[in-house]
């Protein structure tokens, strides 16, 4: 099977079908027409065998977390998603494996009424590069960049499940390791939150590498330190549970420092609270304050009313 | 040297300065503006090390090829670039190697005006993605479907040059040997006459696999077959010369089969002939035509005015 036919069989239909896909996937470039008035949101992100992802882990997550991890990028900017460009880099065709990855990525797609409009396949070390287009109306994208000194943070959902999902991928059948293991495998981008934080956020970022990471990146490019209440940080029951049993760390370390849940952590004034209570309503995500920020640079951990010191590094590629 | 390090270094003023971009590296997504009354065209393209170059490539020449590959499909269109994105998988970080990497992609993205609006960098076998977008008056872009039985073929410049090139490359200091490696190296981009092309040429692609791979997608596209006299495809006085003193192939062969030149190939009526002159004159190429569509589906080739069988495969990434 030749490139072509891979394209036909497994991606040419893969994603929804969009109006403004002048020309989808089969020529030099796709062609795309962007909503008057709108400003473009675009990201990239890729899945790298080893690093993101072990050879054992299901192609069909693979296919849903390459799309998740870049609608999850547009989420924190309050776009909604549009168009989707493939760069998909494999060391031979395995029809199986392409599939699965087709099926994970093709329903995530439609979900979110995203068109695969284009990409390009390579024979090298598996690598799974995805672009994604979103459209947000002229000047409404939020940045990291919009918050002030005095700023509740929230975030959404439940933190730390992934991480933990990751840990006992591949064991374990429990319930609550299932729903943790497809926190990991199948992470729900925040879409419909996003779009309905703008106007009311001040400031968003998708909690990728954990909070830990995230949320000194959100107050940096705001001018700002953040003060994180540790025990605020919401945490799932099964979460909770699993680590009960096999207690090597405590559910909120592992809210602070795991990634990939994809949650978002944004920040809005005071009064904002009762609106952010009617987005969480609409949207079904409970919403959590956990800290503020304020003017002094870097990040204050409290817990039990008391400063504490946390050493673990957060997620880095290039970290020794 | 950490991630976000790599990228201010490196990458944050790489590229052309943009009204167009209201906010690049650094958030969730880029922001971008688009003009309105004007169609994207999207195209993403991989450099992989093994498959697409070797390990003592120079990394400027990379650098270049990676952002020249996009450019040279949103040419084919006839689209003008404007924003890039990035998706960097490296082994490690080696500053030498990204700073000549970095000045062979913004040295072609400046020439181009194309802004660096984003990205990403992971940790993993080296891989190189970027994605364009470029715009096009609404409706006006060219696609390989457009041509019809009876139209003329055309190709830009030379061809054969890249493939001689790249088997040339660390060998021979002589001007023709640079020259030729340098077509494989530094190749550019026929944005400029893509463009011109519209409204004049029926249908384009560029030449990225070889002749005989490519004219046979825009037929095949555009529901035709074609005719190519192989004696009147363009082949460089380097070309020729290099190959007079090793004769293992005759200049049409590799003009025919060799890929990797960014050359374009494209269709026009008869009566675009004047036209295609001012044409290549303003963009200052020379055009070629080589050969013409016809009813019947297929590629017939033809020498000395006979038909020539050639057996030969053109490249593909899963060819056994």
């Amino acid at each position: 099977m030749d490139e072509a036919a891979v394209i036909e069989r497994f991606f040419r239909h893969l994603g929804a079908v969009r109006t403004d896909v002048v020309l989808g996937i089969g020529d030099d470039a796709a062609l795309l027409r962007p909503p008057p008035g709108f400003d473009l949101a675009m990201t990239t992100d890729s899945l790298v065998e080893g690093v993101h992802f072990l050879p054992g882990n299901p192609p069909r997550s693979l296919g849903h977390r390459a799309l998740a991890v870049n609608l999850s990028d547009l989420a924190a900017m309050g776009a909604t998603p549009a168009w989707a460009l493939l760069s998909l880099t494999l060391p031979s065709i395995d029809t199986d494996w392409l599939g699965e990855f087709a099926i994970g990525l093709g329903l995530l797609a439609r979900e979110h009424g995203v068109a695969l409009a284009g990409g390009n396949l390579s024979r090298g070390p598996l690598n799974l590069t995805l672009q994604m287009t979103g459209v947000v109306p002229a000047g409404a994208a939020m940045r990291r960049s919009g918050a002030h000194a005095g700023d509740e943070v929230w975030v959404s959902g439940t933190l730390g499940d992934a991480a933990r999902g990751r840990l006992v991928s591949g064991t374990g059948d429990d319930p609550q390791s299932t729903w943790l293991r497809e926190r990991f495998e199948y992470p729900l981008p925040r879409v419909a939150l996003g779009a309905a934080l703008r106007g009311v956020a001040t400031a968003c970022i998708d909690i990728s590498d954990g909070l830990l990471a995230d949320l000194p990146r959100l107050a940096a490019a705001s001018g700002c330190g953040a003060v994180l209440d540790v025990d605020a940080l919401p945490v799932s029951n099964a979460l909770a549970a699993s680590l009960r049993r096999e207690p090597r760390h405590e559910p909120w370390e592992l809210a602070l420092l795991g990634g990939e849940d994809y949650e978002l952590c944004f920040t809005a004034p005071a009064a904002a609270a009762p609106a952010l209570a009617d987005v969480g309503a609409r949207c079904g995500v409970t919403l959590t304050r956990c800290g503020s920020l304020r003017a002094t640079g870097g990040l204050e951990l409290r817990r039990a009313g008391g400063v504490i010191q946390f050493s673990q590094s957060p997620f880095g590629h290039f970290q020794p």
